[in-house]
């Protein structure tokens, strides 16, 4: 992908490639088309952290509220975005146990309760244990600190679904 | 519909309800549902409409670039929002004649090179004579009073589709 073909972009183009970089927010990746043209693709990234890092907390807290639980009804309804799916395959959240289901079914539901946000980590980055560690870990901070956290995480993501975007067969027969 | 169901809702089932209210926005939707319980549905659509005005001038561009052309590739693809696909129906605009979606994607195409979003207007209050008048009156504004005038027209929608919500069978039956 060259700089130079996502800047020759029209918004549509924009967004059909990047539209789910934030899961299930077009909205900030509409937004961040009127910083084009881009120096590279790492300014570009930047201003989506710089849009998120704006909006009010009950912004952030919504961008969090997007995202699916892991291993929750989207995955076993079928009705996760093709980003989600992928990751959460990778971090073998597709084939737990039902005992591991059912525990991680448990701890999602008491953060959502405790947080009014789904738990979101970078599952790329991790493994189904990790994920129940940090889990539970991020279960005992309090609300402010997890809302900074949770966002971290997106920005994670974000990263790794741009590279990926980046990378893709698909991108470059686009461009 | 009682504001009392609505405020018992978890983020969740309030975003499978209300989640399109703002044309592929659910962000937006997520995050007003921090300002819950609302004393009435106005105070909701008032969390709505604060919440876009908030927004830097990129993402009021972003919340326009959400939205489809009118009469153009989605609907021809069948894959506009079920709530766009009954507005553009109710305005007239699946009964176009093959020269007045001509003009209309002609028109179309001009807005969006002069402006890097596209023409929004509450189609639910206009049908396809009226839809051609004003978007030949709008290509003439400048472009700050033309984000505004699409960001009115993004909250009369935002209206309309809540009143529908409010009214609906599926609705009353969820609750």
């Amino acid at each position: 992908m060259t700089m130079q073909a996502v800047n020759a972009m029209s918004y549509e183009e924009f967004l059909d490639v990047f539209g789910n970089i934030i899961e299930k927010c077009p909205l900030i990746t509409a937004a961040v088309w009127s910083n084009h043209p881009f120096s590279s693709v790492n300014e570009m990234e930047e201003c989506v952290y710089e849009f998120i890092d704006s909006l009010p907390s009950s912004g952030k807290e919504g961008i969090l509220r997007c995202h699916p639980d892991l291993a929750g009804r989207e995955l076993t309804s079928g009705s996760l975005t093709m980003e989600s799916q992928q990751e959460q395959r990778q971090a073998g959240l597709t084939s737990l146990t039902s005992g591991e289901r059912e525990t991680l079914g448990l701890l999602n539901s008491q953060y959502k309760t405790k947080f009014g946000f789904p738990f979101v980590i970078c599952a790329k980055m991790s493994d189904k244990y990790k994920i129940m560690e940090e889990l539970c870990s991020r279960l005992q901070n309090d609300p402010s600190q997890e809302l900074l956290k949770g966002i971290e995480e997106v920005k994670k993501i974000c990263h790794l679904r741009v590279q990926e975007l980046s990378r893709s067969v698909e991108l470059t027969t686009k461009l």
